[in-house]
């Protein structure tokens, strides 16, 4: 199969962690051995948890029985740390990915953050190729493939760059002082009333990605009327996101539960510039919402449930480009970007 | 990677010919070589031309230089067919081969058709494992297992069973003498009226699909506010569809285009039971269609386009599973069967 087949695997890993991975950029990556079988499709999945590549280089390890003994010997039924891992690898990898090659969405690191670089790691253990769909520009963690180069390993850039830009794109708005989306949970033919729409395993993801928001947007309908309570209760149950409540009218029903979750801000506002003043934001909402999305709004993750039924649709003039689309459990979910927007990064 | 991993992507890559193989099934084939290397994935598309396991086989071969300098010789510029392929690679296969694996969503065939059996074919070339999805009850091809067990080749059924059995339903509702389904083309917000929805490349499917069937169902009153062609002209432009009008009005204006295509029967009736004496039958339709679905219509194939309007939606109370998701240049579609029936096969 082409380089192309095999980033694409990994781009399609990344996407499941959209979000969920800042302050870090949603980073996917696959290694083939040195005859070209696969032996992992990883991503990274949470700031200060493994890289992409490490976590990559990990599971392939495991597959060989002699690492995966001593492994287990050494961190079975106990948390680690990113860096014990590496430290292990670096220690235990015995030359068994040799000549193996690795896809990387992102240019891999060569910076020391709370994990040591990325592109030292895949040196150390004597990768014959890494191939690579997009540069890492920042100052800090850029000049991995240099390091690889150096040590005689071959740098491929480039491959599938336009979805490796889409990927990124989110993490580098973040990085520019706003990333906005909308969420919307909706029927296939377009209902988002009347009830639960999505599944739960939908909904435990979006209070996943909750926990990680700097503020969550909600118009001051959807608080009179479903009166919700805007936590996290199906994922960690912690850090409940900001709320600001995007309304003309200044008064709520202080019994709505939502103002009663401790550790969290509300704002009640007619000014949605104030969005701006955080930098991950998600919307939610409903038809109300959608009419009103204001330009900053550039992305939309919309969780797909393929129960029909008879209410009304939501209804907006806006076109879509399908970025990602990904099933979860009998529901499936879309990110997309709006092509009336830009976000200005390229 | 698990057996799992890649009998998925051989029933992904079927799924992507459904309809288009009858009167075969839908198969797809995936082929690791003897280190685990994936060479090809493929499939079944069109009845008369090559089988999964064939096309896998030729393509897996054909990342070897060797063959395909032999192949190209022979068969470059000129239609070639399925048997003259078959008998090339007996015979110039040179065990490249060996000890590879393959995957196949359907047992391999045992009996000679418009192409003599894939399950030899897998023997001969010294194959190490055939791992297989689903088990071919038919008498005539099945027993391709116990051919590659006999020769010592190592069969595993029942991978991804239940997922097997969901590709090839729709081929044996049509076996036993009717399978229906509902093409729909609709924004993700459910709008199927106004005008075109979908892209030219789901157009072109829907063309494509037309072209096999042995009838269109369609509604009166699209009929009469569309002033339809129902013809393929994406695709080869031949074979259009014999029409069924659903309608308890009995005369139409004979200006509308669809009854001068040539080469096609339209029947105009109320009795919906007229299309279960056609074994493969697709629905298309809007808002009243829908509302009004006979019980022996499965299934649906919805083509989604990304771009949101502000008409009203379709509206019916049904719940559907999801069975396979795929992209078309943009858009997306999804393969659903309604939960409230049921094609007793199993």
């Amino acid at each position: 199969m082409s380089d192309e087949f095999y980033m694409d695997l990994a781009i399609k890993e990344a996407w499941k962690w959209q979000i969920l991975t800042y302050p870090n950029p949603a980073v996917g990556c696959v290694i083939t051995d040195k005859f070209g079988k696969i032996l992992s499709i990883q991503a990274h999945k949470k700031a200060g948890f493994a890289h992409a590549e490490l976590n990559a280089i990990l599971t392939a390890l495991l597959n060989f029985s002699e690492f995966k003994t001593k492994f287990e010997m050494k961190f079975e039924n106990r948390v680690f740390l990113a860096s014990e891992i590496y430290d292990f690898i670096l220690n235990n990898h015995n030359y068994l990915l040799e000549n193996a090659t690795a896809y990387v969405t992102l240019e891999p690191c060569s910076h020391i953050g709370k994990t040591p670089p990325c592109a030292n790691l895949l040196k150390e253990l004597k990768f014959k190729r890494v191939v690579i769909s997009i540069k890492d520009s920042s100052d800090i963690a850029g000049g991995g493939a240099e390091i690889l180069q150096k040590a005689g390993v071959e740098v491929k850039f480039g491959v599938l760059k336009d979805k490796g830009d889409e990927l990124i794109e989110p993490f580098l708005a973040w990085q520019n002082g706003n990333f906005s989306f909308l969420k919307l949970g909706s029927s296939i033919n377009g209902i988002l009333k009347g009830g639960l729409i999505t599944n739960k395993a939908s909904r435990k993801k979006v209070h996943e990605i909750r926990e990680v928001l700097d503020l969550l947007v909600i118009g001051g309908n959807t608080v009179r009327v479903d009166r919700p309570r805007i936590d996290t209760r199906l994922a960690s149950g912690k850090n409940p996101p900001d709320v600001l409540i995007y309304s003309k009218e200044r008064s709520f029903d202080t019994k709505i539960p939502l103002f009663s979750v401790k550790n969290r801000e509300v704002m009640i506002t007619s000014d949605i510039n104030q969005a701006l003043k955080r930098r991950l934001v998600m919307f939610e909402g409903g038809d109300g919402m959608i009419k009103n999305l204001p330009n900053f709004v550039t992305h939309l993750l919309i969780f797909f449930s393929p129960n029909l039924g008879v209410l009304d649709n939501f209804k907006v003039n806006l076109d879509l480009k399908l970025l990602n689309l990904g099933t979860i459990d009998g529901n499936f979910y879309g990110w997309f970007k709006r092509s009336d927007t830009n976000c200005n990064l390229f």
